[in-house]
């Protein structure tokens, strides 16, 4: 019973207990968000999304990447799966899930429906990711080896409880909208590598807006249907635990602030290296041309793996350690997907700077981690080193995300960002338009 | 891989290869169905869902039961529910759910949206029913014992192959849909005495209508998402089985005949009683007032459920083989809900029949049957005896259905027994006026 009472309790946590550290890491989630949307818009799951919802028709209240408004749960789905769409939106390693695609679609539409402030969208949405990540927790490692994509099952419940905090659910209701997404939320991991990927984190958002707007007309469901026999986590989890999840419980804690952002549109294996250059690069002023010599030191897993030494493809070049040092130290953008060329890969500039890096493993270094030194041209030895379990500043963060940004979307971005920037001026319906966009 | 290519075998029969034995219990459940779902329009949960369906709005392609139209995924969900309101619905033991309740909701939308004919909804109920029961045998008790409700779990996969089977789905199209529907079927026992347990076979038609809609398409998903590796029955069953569950496949077999219905309002331990009084009333045309003494032989485990000796209220009486033997013979209709008032339980001709039945437990009796012999008056001796496992006769069935029509709606129940008999000469949407009725 605990963690039903602590989703409760969280659930209902008043605005100004709140911590501002959270909040500036749900408001960088709500902007990316939105940018990954935007990038989403074309994919082909993105417009039968779209086509199906559209034929439906509806009340349009909320409104949908791409264009169009539709029924707040109608669009939680679109979203959802157009979000999740280029696989580059947030990732919680707390329990290994992504928090926005399933619970800010259900947020904004919900937030769009009852006419609330875009400030109370991006609230709801933290108090809805952290419930997630913690019950994320409590469901385990062995609810994910059993097969469960966490982005859907313990997103459904981030995404009931940010709807049901802007539809104002009382706690009574909030527990009924609980207990009903607990036999309405699903998902697999073997939908990975199809549509039925992203698709997923539709059904968390979907789901979520469904179980509260149904607990907000007075449905009952389960007295403990999170938690109580054969409730969701019993029937999900072969060894869930309760153990060390609400030790340090929010208002004081919120795990949600250990969010990791996908910066690189290139294998995870080169990003701690991509980000210790860049660093580098930013500090020293650094270009290419001053470059003698780049040592890296990776796991010994990468070596396999993202160690190309001489790509032949643009796909290659998102496994070329090579590649993309040499990328960065020309300010590439690694962020972009369409940066990554086949004609990248014949790159002359490119291919004579690849001859520059040595890349080794050492065991000693672990598979979020890069180490190394660059060795430049005067004889200076710059000292290499970047561990992603880290947090970013928010100024380096601000910087990567928008840098990340303009890569997919162009000058769109900087509207975005301003929308954010601007947030507590802001009704949801005008993050809405910018949904839709022109 | 054999449960998948079975199942799109399935969803692929040429409707001349359905044996007609089969069509002919479709159609009992599609009269049973509309019955259950008129009679539970005015449960609480029924309103809500209406309410919330309508709130959305959209294109009104497809009717509700109790009123309105609505998109096909929308009224699937409410007439799911609604069906179910009542617990009165049909049950098939090969996998212990409720076939029509999950499925026919799918089947007459989509039959409703595309304009199919009222048989072919019947049809593509028969095959996702099959399909739905064959697939609840490989998932096992072993699925419902950890918590999960076939009537929403494999009654998505069902309403999944009717709503496809409607939609004219190729085969590929086919696989996506279940491959969905593996990432989107759930459903909790745990909801059970709460409207969440109406709920889940409102979510095995709602979902069964999207993953068929969205597989139309052009979705894709999950190669084998039902059996394959972290597939649907991997994650949801601790001891699948395919042995022997295809041994008689369709069209040779269809299991879906073995449905059983709920024919009578009262407690389920006293049915083998009232269908074997019911006989031997039926035959030897007997009325109470011939009856000198009933000795009843019943499981000894019903005895401490189901025989009350006087029954102080209503509720009491449907736990009551004294009360309920003297209402079949005096030919109360035992079917109604609204039969069972306090004053019945005050009625004194019943009271003073009540003195002439003795029951003892028998371990030689199972518990869906009852033994035993009626005394006449004039000395006679007729041997009582039913087994509930035992297939009714089309005619016994027929006359029972339409008993327990008459008692639930009065004369509405001719209209809808008409349309079924009438199924072939009429379009989806004929049946679709009678769910929404005046």
């Amino acid at each position: 019973m605990t963690t039903l009472s602590r989703l409760l309790d969280l659930a209902a946590l008043p605005a100004a207990e709140i911590p501002e550290s959270a909040r500036t890491m749900a408001r960088f989630s709500l902007f990316d968000w939105m940018v990954c949307g935007r990038a989403g818009v074309g994919e082909p799951l993105a417009r039968i999304l779209r086509d199906y919802v559209a034929a439906e028709g509806g009340r349009p209240v909320a409104s949908v990447f791409g264009g169009g408004q539709a029924p707040a749960r109608a669009v939680a789905l679109v979203n959802g799966a157009t979000s999740h769409a280029l696989d580059y939106d947030d990732t919680h390693f707390g329990h290994v899930g992504h928090p926005s695609v399933g619970i800010y679609p259900a947020a904004l539409a919900v937030g769009e429906e009852v006419g609330a402030t875009a400030a109370a969208v991006a609230e709801a949405f933290l108090i809805g990711a952290e419930a997630s990540v913690r019950l994320g927790m409590v469901l385990g490692s062995v609810h994910y080896n059993r097969g469960f994509h966490q982005t859907a099952t313990a997103g459904a419940f981030g995404a009931t409880i940010a709807a049901g905090r802007l539809y104002d659910l009382t706690r009574d209701q909030m527990r009924v909208a609980l207990g009903l997404c607990a036999t309405r939320a699903s998902g697999l991991k073997s939908q990975f590598g199809t549509m039925g990927k992203p698709y997923n984190a539709g059904l968390a958002a979907a789901n979520g807006v469904e179980c509260a707007g149904l607990a907000r007309l007075g449905f009952t469901s389960a007295d403990d249907g999170v938690m109580g026999p054969q409730g969701f986590v019993a029937t999900h989890s072969d060894a869930p635990s309760e153990a060390g999840v609400w030790d340090a419980p929010p208002p004081g804690t919120f795990v949600f602030e250990q969010i990791k952002y996908k910066l690189h549109a290139c294998c995870h294996g080169t990003h701690a290296m991509i980000e210790a250059l860049a660093a580098v690069r930013r500090v020293h002023q650094l270009t290419a041309d001053r470059v003698a010599a780049i040592h890296l030191r990776t796991s010994p897993r990468w070596l396999s793996v993202c160690d190309i030494k001489a790509p032949r493809t643009g796909l290659e070049v998102k496994f070329s350690y090579a590649w993309l040092a040499g990328m960065v130290l020309s300010g590439l953008p690694t962020s972009a997907d369409r940066t990554y060329s086949d004609a990248l890969a014949a790159d002359p500039g490119l291919a004579a700077f690849a001859g520059k890096i040595k890349v080794t493993g050492d065991a000693k270094v672990n598979d979020m981690q890069a180490a190394g030194e660059i060795v430049l041209t005067d004889g200076t030895v710059l000292p290499l080193a970047h561990d992603l379990a880290a947090p970013l500043g928010p100024d380096v963060l601000e910087a990567s995300l928008r840098a990340k940004a303009m890569g997919l979307l162009g000058p769109e971005a900087e509207s975005l960002w301003q929308a954010v920037v601007q947030l507590d001026a802001l009704p949801a319906s005008d993050l809405g338009k910018l949904l839709r966009a022109a």
